[in-house]
């Protein structure tokens, strides 16, 4: 085994994930600050390089206790995400010895505290909840049933979210309604697609199809967008545990915004050569 | 970011991958000797483990440079898998400094060449063309014509393999006609299926349908089998270039065996956490 200490030139990165909502972290105070959109792609091919729904680069900031930016694995970048929030979280309170920490990201400042048990919650903020925000193509009548056949709801949480209230999640079949449903004309931007079913009023099993034409493990504003259309539909309480693929959210809206408290995992620890980012 | 160094206890590995198969690579000689079926499958989930087609354990030899043990991602073993092979033999000629490898492995003791310009060959050992070798259910008039629509070609390469011979195997539309063929009742152990067209007598494109429901970039023994039926078929030489989907290996039926020749990538190095193994 080489050491990796000795590796100069290399990038080091933490791979961690909350409920198999997997990052790579790389913390560009101490590594280098190489991420851009052709890295990205590199490094997050699940076979070539190695893997991740987002990577999360960190950085000194002014404002907050870290500035965060966020990539997809197609090069893209990402607004917010609520989970690698959580992990990143942690990692500042791990620094700090502190209860509390604050992450600049694209969508403005989260703030997360330690939940005790491992777990970590951020404040997702408040939903958005008018048509030209979440944004939808046109007004209607109600947000929390939508002209469509099943009258889903709508909420934006950084992102668009159309939450469909079903008898039993798991039997839709995602791969199947889901592409019509994420390029549905009511939602210019694409959407993201929840369904849920009720099992108590503390209590939600929800499954999702992501913008991008995913079925991923555990979308935590997904998971966010589905307590708040199933509490504006009168069906939960404001705070309610979600059964996710991945495991349990607890998502909980506040009078300060929605917050988010799960666990997280930090799975290894790790060194990309410095050839296989000259080759990329 | 953490010292990696410090993390005793922790699980070193190296991630590498030939042309997209892709492999973790445990030193049992330096780092614990703990990966077993619970460990394997931990690890070789790809959200919430490391992720990786097959798992290489290196441990000391009597007969060869090193033994290696191979487990799949699902938890079982593996005999022998010549992608991973290569890369193992990387690593004994970084160590050794020396031109040639000997790795044993389930299936023998493999020999392998650096071949210059970062390429690695391995002798993958004599093709099994006896219908009970392959294993087939019972015999017939000619392995290289199969009573199977198609006339696909038979052989195995420590696992089996049916090889057909189509116009264009871009356009076969493999998750739908793989599952069948792999559980074809002439195939008792089932077996991996390859789609091939000839572009010349020195080039084959091939697609392949592993054994197990994968469509994988890269399966190294496919496309030895390949080689030898369309040899055996009388459609190419006994040295051919075989364009995958993740990238082109040189495969050559020698009279000591099928060489099997092509680029690895030693993408990063890790240490799992301490933490993550002890919640196994």
């Amino acid at each position: 085994m080489a050491d990796l200490t000795l590796q100069t030139g290399g990038l080091p990165f933490r791979k961690m994930h909350g409920l198999g909502n997997d990052f790579v972290v790389v913390d560009a105070r101490s590594a280098p600050d190489l991420v851009n959109e052709d890295t990205a792609r590199a490094i997050g091919h699940r076979s070539f390089g190695v893997g991740f729904d987002q990577l999360a680069v960190l950085r000194e900031s002014d404002v907050a206790d870290l500035d965060v930016e966020f990539w997809n694995s197609d090069g893209s970048k990402a607004d917010a995400c609520g989970n690698a929030s959580r992990c990143v979280a942690r990692i500042i309170m791990d620094e700090t010895g502190q209860k509390a920490a604050s992450i600049r990201t694209g969508r403005g400042t989260l703030q997360a505290v330690d939940a005790g048990e491992g777990l970590i919650s951020v404040n997702m903020g408040q939903p958005q909840l008018e048509w030209d925000q979440i944004p939808l193509a046109h007004p209607v009548d109600d947000l929390n049933a939508l002209p469509i056949e099943g009258a889903p709801g709508a909420a934006g949480i950084g992102n668009p979210h159309m939450v469909f209230v079903v008898n039993d999640a798991e039997a839709v079949p995602l791969s199947d309604v889901g592409p019509a449903l994420e390029h549905h004309p009511l939602f210019p931007e694409r959407t993201n697609v929840e369904f849920i079913h009720v099992i108590d009023r503390q209590t939600l099993r929800m499954r999702v199809w992501e913008r991008g034409g995913m079925i991923t493990l555990a979308c935590g504003s997904g998971a966010c967008a589905s307590a708040v259309v199933a509490h504006r539909k009168g069906l939960t309480d404001r705070k309610v545990t979600i059964h996710l693929d991945g495991g349990d959210l607890e998502i909980d809206w506040r009078d300060d915004g929605v917050w988010m408290t799960g666990p997280i995992t930090h799975v290894f620890d790790g060194v990309i050569r410095r050839e296989f980012l000259e080759n990329i």
